[in-house]
């Protein structure tokens, strides 16, 4: 089994030290959210993870979902756990207080999804998706709605599902067929299948909170034409009791790759009863308020998988002897941590993840401005630097957890490719992050299309790398990090500019630029998030060498090794599209 | 399931165009291999990839090896397959018509070692390592082992393994203990465990020919101590005929991530009886014989696997409609193969899958004239070309294995990650290729100590490059991959002179650049391979435009979209080890 430490010295270096956005400091509800309070919290939160949530996902991967006569079964102990987890309050802890939540900040409920993700991404998918529900139905559906839903969802007596995609539609939604028929009563009988639905059918809540994609009989084609709806597994009672079943039904279980603890299910809806979510044919708006958020949340998985496998590839590399280092002046074997290429290894994952903690951090702290500012102007703002760096936080992220998980193979060998220690494990749990939520590519796309072409984000963004440029000019220790920030910078400004004079020449050459694009992004954030760690660690070196030096000596092994590879990105991204487009493929 | 077409044309193509090394041309004992009887041969060959053995891949998958009261069975429909697969003479493909082989050169047999591998490498192991163990055996035993043994192992009667690991020592051979007693007789006894044995034991062959790594009692500590024994799992009476059990008994077989229909073993010798083969203490270097080419093989398995992921990725791209590509004008949805970024995806593996087919076979001529060639200088010199190129060819081919196999996980999206169609598969299966023969840190290590630092071979290649530019040189079509050729091999050569001084300053800097220069070496070997391939087809564009054509598109992909990233390793790669060195790591 792989064992996980919870990072909090490294959580609470960020949220004592770069909480440093001045809109979120202003943010009234909040204020009470103090680092002891914070710290309390993520000890707690450690605790669950490490002791019970953990064992879960060997235990889900070796006793995967079972679905037998039309019931779907959880992994053994699953139940149990969740219980004590919603007990303990945990689905809980973003959502508002008015609905029984604890009104925490993204900035601390962000590290909790962290340490769920290292723990067990299977069980984590259990709660994941009702807190998207969550989401979606506080801000589009109408009070008596949220009333009847939300505060059993907060609790967790309820869980919620997405239902977007269709055997015949994935990434293009447009070709969805699902029917829905308004009612006497102004609710609505949906039918149609949906395939793919994480967490769709399961035994751990009393009920299942479906949010239903589908047509209304005179909707318009594509994606003009879809509404949105919830769509219970029971039938709730006015009076907040659960009452007959539905008509949906789970047609069957995938078999996976990965996260074997989670059922992927095929639902049928059969007239069921729905009630429409937002305003008709807005449907797809209104979902992606829930899938906007939860593309970071997928990110975040990529993180915690990756900091996982890092703990283990370090903890083996501490263990294992094997070859005799460079140094060594004796007849006595190494652990293999004295290898300079191990210790690279272990050095590519430690200075991603690190970076990718501190954007992370850096980003929940504009997602909180965004969902919680009174002044309208900077929620915009905010909102579209979220928009900017959803893309990139899902893809990149989750892209690299399959390189670091691939290096922990590496590290571990023939132990890492056999099923004892569960490394393998984590690299297949992680597989399927580039896929769901919008795959990578799709995300690319997004990013280039919507954000970078159709706006003027990417400039505020780079003034507030140019504005963390001017807060380190003082400290001559970063002279050689602002350097390669500033190249680095002008490489993504000099590609910017390469997608922008494409527009009216050649879509395809920007189209089969866009991945390329957004890992100069990508690695250009982590420097930026980088610089501001480094800058900080410098200043606050006094109150803990060891630990700042550390830091600083990780970042330096960020700019000198992982920063570069946007260079190659760059050039091939810029080549265009001619044998790309002109190939037969016959 | 997943679909495989042996790319005949493709082979074709390189077998009558690309045959160009005069040395390999003056091998009297190959004047005969003509097209022809290629063609032939790989007709025969795709038909029983095709047909028997491809259906073999889902089977193991689905149905493991099982061990069960000391014995091994190997998954259904396998014994049935490999009876007709020694039957039509498959196994002795390569091998010495003295002991019943048919003397096929490398150049051809390589490309069945790629069909076998694209069709099911779980089912390849199981005569993989019998060709190891041929080519050891031949090479380093005496006349009485090689009478005694080969004929059957060149029949496929019986099977060989390499016998290396031991639960303390993977990559550091010098740490193992099994040991080797002389007996009255001259034969040996041998005691120790064994692990991580692929085709260790299983129930396709009458015997199993075990090459066992062992320490005689005076033996000298670590590397320079070590013997090699063959030790048969069934003795072998003087006229051939099988005897009593050895004392070579089957402990476990390991539970893995992928080639589950291929046993991997633990093996207690306990008193068996072996032979020494080759001389006392000598015995790495004639495992090295085996190990060596077997490595080569290893590259090949991550092509093969490649070529099936390419392959089934195409098809399923040229069947899936999702979205409209950017010169739809229609109201049509387009087949997903329209889309700019799938293309770019298809034109990635694909152009790496030929260039990496055309690297295979210029080194195969090369292999073939170390293993044949009269003269002994010319034979020196094609085996120390293929010396420097065999860690780039495992290394680099079975990590690009990885990239294609991802990418064709990413085209089929939600497909891609559950089990039906096959996909995950092949990129659980090749996933061992990085691991077994030697990690490719491992590779990437030997390649710059053994290859690179202390010798000259690395000159000798890049004047054969040079010749091929002079060849080139005639031809203007080719002046922008020649540019491209000269500035990634003059960053080939800086990265080597950095190494170079690094010699007497600082070991770490040259470790930890390692896989950066292999990756550096990887790339620009293959846009070696690329521009050989380039100017046969512009020479050979006459005969066949729709091909050359083609053949000419996907170079140019090459060099646009793939070389570049040679560039970010040596930017890399040349930064040094300074925080690498400096971590603490607590």
């Amino acid at each position: 089994m792989t064992t996980y430490t919870a990072p909090i010295e490294e959580m609470m270096f960020l949220f004592d030290n770069l909480r440093d956005n001045k809109n979120y400091n202003q943010l009234e509800k909040y204020k009470e959210i103090n680092s002891d309070l914070v710290k309390d919290i993520l000890e707690q939160a450690a605790k669950i993870n490490q002791e019970i949530i953990l064992p879960l996902a060997k235990i889900g991967d070796e006793s995967p979902c079972v679905y037998e006569n039309g019931i779907v079964r959880s992994p053994p102990g699953y139940k149990e756990a969740y219980k004590k987890f919603i007990e303990d309050g945990w689905t809980s802890l973003s959502c508002d207080p008015k609905y029984g939540g604890q009104g925490v900040p993204k900035t601390v409920s962000t590290f909790f999804e962290e340490m769920l993700s290292s723990s067990s991404l299977a069980f984590k998918l259990y709660s994941e998706l009702s807190i998207g529900a969550y989401n979606c139905i506080l801000s589009h559906a109408d009070d008596k709605i949220k009333e009847k839903f939300l505060p059993k969802i907060v609790e967790g007596k309820w869980s919620g599902t997405m239902c977007l995609t269709e055997s015949q539609c994935g990434t293009d939604l447009g070709l969805l067929k699902t029917k829905a028929i308004k009612q006497k009563d102004g609710s609505y009988k949906i039918s149609g299948q949906k395939i793919f639905i994480t967490s769709g059918d399961h035994d751990l809540t009393e009920n299942i909170i479906h949010l239903v994609l589908a047509r209304t009989p005179d909707a318009p084609a594509g994606t003009k034409g879809i509404s949105l709806f919830l769509v219970p597994k029971l039938i709730v009672n006015d009076d907040g009791s659960v009452g007959s079943r539905n008509g949906v039904n789970t047609g069957s279980i995938e078999s996976k790759m990965g996260i074997k603890g989670s059922p992927t299910c095929v639902l049928n809806f059969d007239n069921s009863i729905g009630y429409m979510i937002g305003a008709e044919n807005k449907g797809l708006n209104s979902m992606f308020t829930m899938m906007n958020l939860e593309r970071i949340v997928v990110g975040i998985q990529g993180l915690g998988i990756s900091e996982t496998a890092y703990q283990n590839a370090l903890a083996y590399a501490k263990e294992r002897k094997q070859g005799k280092a460079n140094n060594n002046k004796t007849n006595e074997t190494d652990f293999i941590i004295k290898h300079a290429d191990i210790r690279r290894s272990l050095m590519n994952m430690r200075s991603i993840i690190e970076g990718e903690r501190g954007l992370a951090f850096w980003l929940s702290q504009q997602v909180d401005v965004s969902l919680n500012h009174s002044d309208e102007k900077i929620k915009k703002s905010a909102a579209d630097i979220v928009s900017l760096m959803t893309p990139v936080i899902k893809s990149f992220f989750t892209d690299m957890g399959m390189e670091i998980t691939n290096e922990t193979i590496q590290i571990f060998g023939g132990y890492g490719y056999t099923k004892d220690q569960g490394i393998e494990q984590l690299f297949r749990d992680n597989r399927i992050t580039p896929i769901y939520e919008g795959t990578n590519s799709v995300q690319a796309i997004d990013l280039v299309y919507r954000k970078i072409l159709n706006s003027k984000i990417l400039e505020e963004y780079i003034s507030q790398i140019d504005e963390e440029i001017k807060n380190c000019k003082d400290n001559k220790d970063l002279d050689l990090f602002l350097e390669r920030v500033l190249k680095y910078k002008e490489i993504l400004i000099n590609f910017t500019s390469w997608l922008k004079t494409k527009q009216s020449i050649s879509k395809d050459d920007i189209s089969s630029a866009c991945n390329d694009y957004l890992k100069v992004l990508g690695y250009v954030s982590l420097s930026y998030s980088w610089l501001r760690m480094l800058r900080v660690s410098y200043e606050k070196m006094s109150t803990n060498k060891s630990f700042f030096e550390e830091k600083i000596n990780t970042g330096k092994y960020y700019f000198d090794k992982i920063l570069p590879r946007a260079e190659s990105h760059y050039i091939a991204g810029i080549t265009g599209s001619e044998s790309t487009m002109k190939a037969n493929f016959n």
